[in-house]
């Protein structure tokens, strides 16, 4: 099954946003054994976006388009595919009573506008928008099948996730499917990471490959056959010789928010925690607190960038800050065990670095970390080098804190489960 | 002069990678006066990549391919070239005594499949590449201009600027150069953006677009013209329009960061700062230090997401927080004046709000939130509403919090400058 990708947005054209959809779609329909064969951007032009939904529709089983189902009069896709497919565009009543009540529900009256997001090209399956306003459509036609999905990644990933997989997952005879693993590693420079795994292969069936982001390296593993067990086999293999190697940096794999499994974990065993950061600033506080639900277990904390509020705000004594230094194995502990008193948590993080680009030395490089966890076991400390430069140094670090707590909480069974007395607490 | 992109690899296809050669290429240009009208994307199959360049060059003045000039039987963009414009592929010897050299250098003979590196299509001239191995070429063809440009990222981008860019910079009549301004908001819904600015128009010259992320509304104005002052000033009057309807939302200009604005009007009136943060848990507190240097005006600060933290951390007094709750006025003034008076800060800026996807009542709907910044001069409060999920409420909230003391600064003229004593602080 042959699939083209037809992205329309003048941005795009501009340069002014990086296409993710290209590589969204690229990996979903890979999974699903759908073959990508050509990928098109076009602007918000008429002639020129016919001509390239007519092409692709010539040419595969299976075109996706992207972007221009808003309400202005820029956003013409629908109207293009109507045009294309020779049917005219019908109003979704559904749709148009979605819409209303989803502008009654904040209190307001929709504007006229945005019924136009409630037509579509005559034979359409409505898509829904669980995300926003605009639904996508699913039409087949003549043997071949269009969908079209809005433009927002937020937006289109739900709704290929909701309404587009199931879909495809049924189509038989998709061909060879792919499977995938990717490892994330931080505390670690991708080029020791390609050392150490050298003798594993590059690119090939199974095949690996390697792509670096801020704080972190992402090790790759792929593998493609007609039957997905064997392919799912294949993977599981080369990441396990993987993480025989480099296991010891791993902080979450696929796409795992490791904010979202140390929560759970917390969750599960009944345990609060709190946070000191000095060179992360917020940054572990910001992600535990991207999950909804995490006031049930999340505290707060405090960001101690100068020496005063490590001081004033967690009690670092003024001997250990003059003897020991800021960025120090005591002061870390010293925080740690600060926040975890305040708070009166279960648990105490505490970061102290050199993110850079000044205030290194020779003795304490840019990159050098302390991590502190205290319990009610006493206080452990981690002392880590980050590579890169500032952004990496501070996101390496809060993808290591979570890779700690995580190690930490694994470590530690869940409390043996005893009768409660109802607190009328969640 | 309009121009097609034709980017060759399976590996975009596949989403293995992320195609930055569209936002390189489209940036440089659109600076140039150059439109790219159609992006196309092809993996290395002879009979879709001649369809593609074929076309491109019946719709475009000028066509430049990306990848595919390496020595393997798969990389074929040259080839396919020659054949769409029914010329030979010729060797330049010159090109294959610098591969030779380049060899020699590193003590091994040059792999005889190298030699493929230094064929073209006839009539070529060859782009040399400083940073690999495999030259570019650039064809002027019946009043045609096809560039083939390496794949890898480095190659390409020096290629481009040492070879392309002075190229294309002597070609009269390249037509009209874009300029471009994009305004970025926040709390307020990219509907309701759109409704004020209704009468500005959309698509066109000037044209008006829009982009929406989390938290914030992007409003992109761009015109051409062939003489950029004249863009420039057609930018200018439709932004300054477009400031007249809506400016009280923009936060941000251009790329502009708004946590280094601050950061420099600061510095500049000699002022610090400490933030205490409920909502949004930390990220103005990262997004503050994500400014190297920033501990000259940024002590720190508080996360306070439950309430016993609020009372411990900031002193906000039980019967304010009983009485208005946490999310109120009266507990963001608390805040922001508790965390001024431990930090020793000339500022202390607090945010407390409903960031969802829970916690939301009628009274107190999911998005709102209170930012109070506390001076010497009292303390001020803003009611905001921000639209949008938990994420883009945060997000959106950063955003507010920063356009709220770029304001607040800006109000205040740079204090007067006195002869001070050296303290010996930096």
């Amino acid at each position: 099954m042959q699939c083209e990708l037809v992205f329309t947005g003048s941005e795009l054209l501009l340069g002014d946003v990086s296409n993710t959809h290209a590589v969204y779609l690229g990996h979903e329909l890979a999974k699903l054994g759908i073959e990508v064969i050509l990928q098109t951007t076009v602007g918000d032009d008429w002639t020129l976006m016919e001509q390239v939904v007519r092409g692709a529709l010539e040419r595969a089983d299976l075109v996706v388009t992207t972007g221009g189902l808003g309400p202005t009069t820029d956003d013409i896709t629908k109207d293009v595919v109507a045009s294309v497919l020779g049917v005219p565009m019908v109003t979704d009543a559904e749709s148009l009573e979605q819409m209303r009540k989803f502008f009654a529900r904040r209190g307001t009256e929709m504007p006229s506008i945005c019924a136009r997001q409630a037509r579509f090209p005559e034979g359409s399956r409505v898509l829904p928008n669980h995300k926003g306003t605009a639904p996508g459509a699913l039409i087949e036609d003549k043997g071949k099948i269009i969908i079209i999905l809005p433009g927002p990644p937020r937006e289109l990933r739900a709704m290929f996730e909701t309404s587009v997989r199931p879909y495809l997952l049924e189509i038989p005879g998709r061909g060879e499917v792919l499977r995938t693993r990717v490892l994330k590693l931080t505390g670690i420079p991708e080029y020791t990471v390609q050392e150490k795994l050298k003798d594993l292969g590059g690119p090939g069936n199974p095949g690996l490959g390697y792509l670096t982001k801020p704080g972190e390296v992402q090790v790759r593993v792929s593998a493609h056959a007609v039957d997905p067990a064997a392919a799912e086999r294949l993977v599981e293999e080369l990441a396990g010789r993987i993480t025989g190697l480099v296991g010891e940096y791993v902080f979450a794999v696929d796409d795992e928010a490791p904010e979202r499994t140390v929560g759970d974990m917390l969750f599960g065993r009944g345990l609060t925690i709190s946070v000191a950061e000095s060179c992360t600033a917020g940054m572990v506080a910001a992600r535990f607190t991207d999950v909804p639900g995490s006031s049930r277990y999340f505290c707060g904390g405090v960001v101690v960038y100068n020496n005063d509020l490590k001081r004033q705000l967690v009690g670092v004594p003024n001997e250990i800050l003059e003897r020991y230094g800021a960025v120090s194995e005591n002061t870390a502990v010293a925080m740690a065990e600060g926040i975890r008193r305040i708070a009166g948590s279960d648990l105490g993080l505490a970061i102290t670095g050199i993110a850079g680009p000044e205030g290194g030395t020779l003795v304490k490089p840019v990159g050098l970390v302390y991590v502190a966890l205290a319990s009610d076991q006493g206080t452990q400390c981690h002392r880590l080098i980050l590579p890169g430069v500032r952004s990496a140094v501070r996101m390496g670090t809060v993808n290591a804190a979570f890779k700690i707590l995580k190690d930490s909480l694994s470590a530690k069974a869940p409390a043996v489960e005893e009768p409660l007395q109802d607190t009328g607490a969640p």
